[in-house]
């Protein structure tokens, strides 16, 4: 029987050694606004990314990859072609892939695909209060659909049931983050106010959470990228007076991000008891 | 009757203390280039951006927007589909738009639908001098043609011609930026020149124009736009050695910018009579 | 008869000082993760970038342009038309143009289209020692065929032989470059083992290589530009503790770059004898 998983400080920097040294190949299918600062928080952090999307080559890339992010922020037509053949390849093939429902909720367009692709098999979905909130809704699994005022502690049922819908991870990330598989919840806290002032650096996170699910399972990948993440944000917010400089002193503190940062930076803890065995 | 229009410091950092208070969801139909850094800026000067361009859920999104930007920086035939439905959409429910010309005059494809554009509602067109009496010329208002040498002096004439054949606003921008609606005219100034060796922070103003464009009238958004960002880039280039880390010194001096920034970096001069009661 | 080429460090300061006044406009149909970095470097450097990539308007563009480069990263099939038609207008303009192979080696689709143009006239092909291996061997030019942990010393060989194969200059990028025409080689160091860790550097590189292009003949354009580049890069990484202020410090070097800072930071070493006349 495997030990069960462990959700704290040092269960993180493991995680974290474990994908320095194995530099997993993340493949992102994301959006424009997100691609560089995706490639640059993978780099800092010891992941390998590759921005490859057409659906002409991502059978074969998705075979080389370690994990895949889907974003769906700059969405368009011949992108769903891509994202659908991507994460049918992914499962198919066993590799873990995070779902981004940027701006589910905003428009029919958007939030019908985001419910097609939180039932294409994610292995974790991670989305800000409002965006878990509509997809839940508009997936028929129980939640209370949209309030763009929604905090992520107002989120988390609607998570819990997403995640039980999915059968996803699904991360709620705010001032408050929780990661829970429909029975089991984690909070992380970490980050920054000035964080959501520069544009993308949650597209950025979910990124990093494939590269932590290219070496854990879904639940601890999750808690252990939210808790780095959250430690390198809050290390460089102290290094910043406004958002400008934000997202080159966070991948300063993703390329350096130890356990004493994640220790001083960041907080995990168990909310509800965790019964997976 | 309403008061005539007020050009000063004072009714632009009003303008500032309205956006901010509003926080308007600006959609950005932009460039490749410009999505990083229009989103960066729109944040940090206190606007909400989103960058949506699919035709398929442009409706939908113009709906819920308080101003709209299509830059046709990048153009693409793909593009052109979502760029005319939005700004249709945008016209019929009401909403300001900005245009911004990127590259009008280089090729017939861009000048053409730059004409169409100009012909399609935008209550305020921004451009620097070439593209300014490029689109003058082409759309037959009685520009003098391109000339890339421009000055955005040179281009005031054209600027007004064009203002009054599209009925927009004209925001010729350089070293000293002019705004028309074609009779009345103000002069600004600010920025910096290391400005134009940044790319696309021309880009991030006609969406900062737009942010603006959701809670004054386009005229009197387009000066207090142009004073605001005009002050915030100068007072970031006191803070720079070269073009490298301006847009993370502009973005750092939008998310601070104030009356007093206004009023050190920024001057506003009405050129001429101003007819608007 | 002309004079043979000069491969030093005056040369390529020579060089850099020609392309300051000429001031080429370079387009760039470049990936989406470069081009604001591709934009920056060429605009601090002294060039003048363009981004234009639809197929509708790239035979015009072209014919304005001082240089082309063309970056398959991103790649899509609407892409590929606009890619095919650029080059295939430089070839018959007489321009120089860059193909930056990008990813060569991973996919089929990926690996078939930089064949397709590496044998479309390029006067210049930069890539790192897997692509360029990659690119060799599917191009039938006796390449030893991918391998991921190659070092630029290995893929010099597989250099040569593209070189001769296509009929471009070959570029080879990495802890030391080599420049290659299929004969006479020349090395140049310069750099900092950050500059991989910052995302599309590498396709920035390129596109100064095209700067470079527009004011001298492709075997001296490269290795000046390699040269200016590396200076400015390990002028840049002497600035900053890990990547992430990186991109922001290399364009402030890339403003200032000058005969000192080549001479102190980049050395340029004629390998093999140069025998072209």
């Amino acid at each position: 029987m495997s030990s069960p998983p462990s959700f704290t400080i040092e269960a993180a920097t493991d995680a974290l050694h474990a994908m320095r040294a194995a530099r997993p190949l993340v493949q992102n299918i994301t959006n424009y606004v997100a691609m560089t600062i995706s490639a640059n928080a993978l780099l800092a952090v010891g992941a390998s990314p590759a921005m490859v999307h057409a659906s002409e080559e991502v059978d074969d890339f998705v075979a080389i990859s370690n994990a895949l992010v889907i974003n769906i922020g700059t969405l368009s037509p011949t992108w769903i072609e891509g994202m659908q053949r991507a994460a049918k390849r992914a499962v198919s093939l066993g590799k873990p892939w995070v779902l981004d429902p940027v701006g589910c909720g905003a428009t029919k367009f958007r939030t019908d695909f985001a419910v097609e692709m939180s039932r294409a098999g994610p292995s974790i979905i991670r989305g800000n209060a409002s965006e878990i909130m509509s997809l839940a809704g508009a997936a028929g699994a129980g939640g209370k659909g949209v309030d763009s005022t929604a905090s992520s502690d107002a989120a988390l049922e609607a998570g819990k049931a997403l995640a039980r819908a999915s059968g996803a991870v699904v991360a709620i990330t705010g001032e408050t983050d929780y990661v829970t598989d429909g029975t089991s919840v984690v909070a992380i806290t970490g980050g920054s106010p000035l964080m959501p002032l520069s544009t993308a650096l949650g597209c950025a996170l979910s990124a990093t959470v494939a590269a932590f699910a290219a070496v854990r399972p879904p639940f601890e990948a999750a808690v252990a990228a939210l808790a780095v993440y959250g430690a390198a944000g809050a290390a460089a917010a102290t290094r910043v007076t406004g958002p400008g400089h934000l997202p080159a002193e966070l991948c300063d503190a993703l390329y350096v991000v130890d356990a004493d940062m994640i220790a001083r930076y960041a907080t995990i803890r168990v909310v509800e008891e965790v019964n997976v065995g």
